[in-house]
């Protein structure tokens, strides 16, 4: 085995993207009902003005704002109606001075037209006399042709998040199938002699499988999907064997590590096995998560992932979260709140550290008090809604003080 | 038509809520690996110890503590090593003093000891005598059955969001399958003359629908689903037809509103012409979403929408994602950022006041502008990042004040 210097955080993510920037994540084309949380893969450009008219943005009647002038209360302007405009229909008729014409929210502006007057500042004689109240200034309550987006414009960049927002955008350009990137695909192996699946009988000295599971929450949370997980024994010809058929069919092969050293050890030869760079970080200066390995095979990512499961849910998102958000070139912004930590902690010297927390909010306000357990314990993770991060050159956490809490 | 009082958001919340306090969503049965982000619609009470025996939370020698009493660097206690417990096997010798057995991290405690001394605390001289350089006390490096989570004790709230880590939780249970809230169902209706749907040629005072695929995204984003869309004309046999078929089919319809006030009629006359409460709040002040409409009809929710997209997303957001939680119970943190302001803003006196705002982060500080723009403008969806709230109490936004703001 080779001997590797445990890296930083900064160091770790940075090589994840440089030993896998020729990897690349293929795109596909779904309907844009469907489209939530994906990723665009393609920039949008408008293929129309929107609006494709000049619309009203409010009830009331088209004039040319000159007609307006000096208009008050106490002397209002008075205008011919000449028409109205029916809502999704054309404005087929135009004005002259001394007209108006009725126009509903929404509806075309007619010829001539260059403001509209809301129905509130008006007063209707009778069918064909209306009074102004109000001067109003040339387009007013007028959206113009191409003023939202035009033609041809960049609507929606590569990389941007699919929210309900973009899906309405891409239904204004009457985009109804949208080139998204493929669903990241992951092979899970939890590897452990002591590991049962869930299904089978608790027998003693056994264990059941939590990562797999926590694993999959968090790649379904990323947007990505789960084409095989397999539990298997602490063997390296097994693991090998494994890890080969998970090159074949997913982009990245995720090792779920029993604890024991040896099993480390095997992780660390199969990656080497393979053709490629092989194990390129094996060790990382954070906590929980030191027993990181990272490497590439085949061309694809092998994330040797810690056997704990919170250690193993900090790592997956601390880097396999910003190494797919990097390649989609996403930028989401993570969801957290501020709160005020209940509790002194010190850092650990020279690593990152990440505690979990559990939040309570009093007064719209959020107070943050650790969740502390054994290593390993699960009830940590039922128990904590979200985790802070203390950067390895910081001293630690003062009572009192408030930080930023990242929303699990 | 009923003369109907404009409610505070308050007030709308608090009638939606009673006025269909006896609707209940359904339960079914899901595998946990696809239960991220559902609802659980049962308590979860552990049926067994986790763990269910007593674990070594280190690689190293179980011992009776009372044996490394005293010992030092310099004057070690001495131990015979009489056995190794394999990982996921029974811990089948008991320990009497002055004898020590391994342990890996995870493995089973032999009867008998009463402590986990880690192994970079020892020295083996052979196969069989132990060097033990620093004494520990009872119970160090030990997770005692029932520790982590009593056998009968209550795992998991009802109405707990599912998120990674307790897909974790359950899986150390051993609970495969779980009761989770139906997805909520919904029947989305787009109103009005000029509405076309996003593959029909826009001609000439058409609009595409948005509101439809934005509140689609919304839907599934709040883990619901959409039964079906519809878009039909300002007509009032047309929209009891539809209601009257969404009724059957969801759990909630939304009658996502055409602009023009007789549209606003139909809706409130067609929730009345059902059996039940019928119409209960026209008119919210909030902005934007003011005319906001909420019904029952045959025990179901009629929710007629502005037909503006954001004021519709808004009001969706407000009160749609408030029932929902509410019903289900989910106690969800809204994610959200602090901001600094960078403008003034006043607040529309008497209403809730909502404004989309783009963010911009520099050294971890989030700046929030405000995304202005004409009434109905959809690059103000695809520009914006989040909203802030503005109370009806509140004279505006200063700039330079930190406000939170609801991420998108």
């Amino acid at each position: 085995m080779d001997f590797f210097k445990v890296v930083s955080v900064e160091e770790g993510k940075r090589l994840l993207k440089e030993n896998l920037r020729d990897y690349e994540f293929e795109i596909e084309e779904v309907d844009i009902l469907n489209s939530l949380d994906r990723v665009l893969g393609e920039e949008i450009y408008s293929n129309i003005d929107v609006p494709d008219f000049n619309r009203s943005t409010v009830d009331g009647y088209a004039i040319k704002s000159s007609d307006s002038h000096g208009a008050s209360d106490s002397i209002p302007s008075i205008l011919n109606i000449i028409g109205e405009v029916k809502m999704g229909e054309l404005a087929n008729k135009a004005i002259k001075s001394g007209e108006a014409i009725y126009v509903p929210t929404g509806g075309m502006i007619p010829d001539g037209a260059d403001s509209m007057i809301m129905i509130e500042n008006t007063e209707k004689m009778d069918e064909s006399i209306l009074l102004i109240y109000k001067p109003i200034s040339q387009g007013e309550n007028i959206v113009y042709k191409g003023d939202d987006i035009k033609k041809g414009a960049l609507a929606l960049e590569k990389g941007r998040r699919i929210t309900p927002e973009v899906m309405g955008v891409l239904a204004a350009l009457g985009i109804g199938k949208v080139k998204v990137y493929k669903k990241p695909s992951f092979y899970i192996i939890s590897t452990g002699d002591e590991i049962i699946d869930i299904e089978e009988d608790l027998t003693m000295g056994k264990i059941r499988d939590i990562n797999t599971y926590a694993l999959a929450g968090l790649i379904h949370k990323l947007g990505g999907e789960v084409v095989n997980k397999v539990i298997i024994k602490d063997d390296y010809n097994l693991l090998r064997q494994e890890v080969e058929r998970a090159l074949d069919l997913s982009d990245i092969v995720l090792i779920s590590g029993g604890s024991s050293v040896g099993t480390k050890d095997f992780t660390h030869k199969v990656i080497d096995s393979f053709g490629g760079r092989g194990v390129f970080v094996h060790g990382v200066s954070i906590k929980p998560g030191k027993p990181t390995i990272m490497g590439e095979g085949n061309g694809k990512l092998i994330f040797g992932l810690p056997g704990h499961p919170v250690s193993s849910i900090i790592v997956f998102k601390t880097f396999i979260e910003d190494f797919i958000k990097d390649k989609l070139g996403v930028k989401d912004i993570a969801p957290r709140v501020k709160a005020i930590m209940d509790f002194n902690f010190p850092s650990a010297p020279g690593r990152v550290t990440y505690q979990l927390v559990k939040l309570k909010e009093e007064d719209g306000i959020f107070y943050a008090t650790p969740s502390f357990g054994k290593s390993g314990m699960i009830s940590l993770l039922s128990e904590s809604q979200g985790y802070i991060v203390i950067e390895s050159h910081e001293e630690g956490i003062y009572k009192g003080e408030e930080r930023e809490v990242y929303l699990l």
